[in-house]
């Protein structure tokens, strides 16, 4: 029952088109933690975006065109303030600056979101199961603020092989009485607990989550971790 | 570096006044996992509710009386629909039913949340040095929902021994600008890592997270975690 959070260190510097499954697996082998068939792998977004070529050339001074460039990655502008930009992507995942990193990239780009994180999440598992040999989930993270509490943590944008939800609805509790509210977002919790041995200045843009419950791996999507907007008292 | 999730099984039911200390280090010993200095412990609000005796009687069928209550423990409703509310509480904290559990209790009973939930958490702490002579950080978890995001995670509402947020702003980032938004809720994610070993429904209220950096040991608090209303673009 046990859960392990595995850093792994060496992946170095992504290029477009690189064969991401290849590269982490590599660098987890010559670390002496090779992935192993039931992990959870959580990909920082920033190095997907890299691989799929998700760069784009801006001008770190020009405030304007760096406002077009969020405005047409979202759909939706839900608030502003100063440079900062609370919006919806195409996603649906309502977060900072449509999810574009303007730090940590190349000198003159900024990286956007994957086009489908989800499938960026599959396209991984499928590589590491054909290639690799090995049946993992993957969970694309990023980086989002959220209001009321202070701070940000790590969320899931793409989710393969595992449940992004624990739907426990209709179990009942130690009492015997039914649970209410029991739709717990594991792909989030795992997210944000890669996160906890990534740092943000260091170069370790993967983590392995060792011991997940069985019963987590299976289907699941990053679109189910987005509130459907009827659903939002907040939107 | 690597993060270790330990369940703690085996802590029973908690009685008012529960020494949770010595019942937490007495369980992880029987398990063969005893706990050690620059461990964190994660410890669910529920528990803490109980030995703090703050459980109330309720009528389940009174939907009034529980409205009641929940404003009563509220400085603020932000959102109703139907018997959910969204609240601020004393604590400024926002969350359904001003945090009060009306699942996982007593029959007959609701537990609130404790009075001041730093204070539980230092006061875990102190019991574990000076009587079980081990130095840990204590964080007491509790299980909230987020707008736009589906699911419910479980956040810090108590933080002792160890930063609620470790802030990076102004190192660089691997390119040599600065980094802009990276104040991590690294309280938030270890409450998230914690609830992953320990469900909903199982007996595991209590888990230990050993390998925290040691450089986020020292003074923090889950008021860190509250968002100041004045910076909250969602209040």
């Amino acid at each position: 029952m046990t859960l392990s959070i595995i850093p792994i260190f060496g992946i170095g510097s992504i290029e477009p088109d690189a064969d991401l499954a290849k590269i982490i697996n590599g660098a987890a082998n010559t670390q002496g933690t090779p992935i192993e068939t039931g992990d959870c792998l959580v990909i920082t977004q920033k190095i997907v975006s890299k691989a799929e070529n998700r760069l784009v050339k801006i001008d770190h001074q020009d405030i304007q065109g760096r406002r077009r460039l969020i405005e047409s990655e979202s759909i939706r502008i839900l608030r502003t303030r100063g440079e900062l930009v609370i919006s919806e992507t195409a996603h649906g995942f309502v977060c900072a600056n449509a999810g574009i990193d303007f730090s940590n990239v190349p000198s003159g780009y900024a990286a956007l979101l994957p086009i489908d994180s989800d499938r960026s999440a599959q396209r991984v598992r499928s590589a590491m199961r054909s290639r690799q040999g090995v049946e993992v989930a993957v969970i694309i993270s990023d980086t989002f603020g959220r209001p009321w509490r202070a701070g940000v943590t790590d969320v899931a944008i793409g989710v393969a092989g595992i449940a992004a939800i624990i739907d426990l609805r209709g179990e009942l509790d130690a009492n015997g009485r039914e649970l209410t509210v029991t739709e717990v977002a594991i792909a989030d919790e795992i997210a944000g607990a890669g996160e906890l041995v990534m740092g943000k200045s260091t170069s370790v843009p993967v983590a392995i989550v060792r011991g997940v419950d069985k019963s987590w791996l299976g289907e699941g999507r990053a679109r189910d971790l987005i509130r459907p907007a009827g659903e939002d008292l907040f939107r």
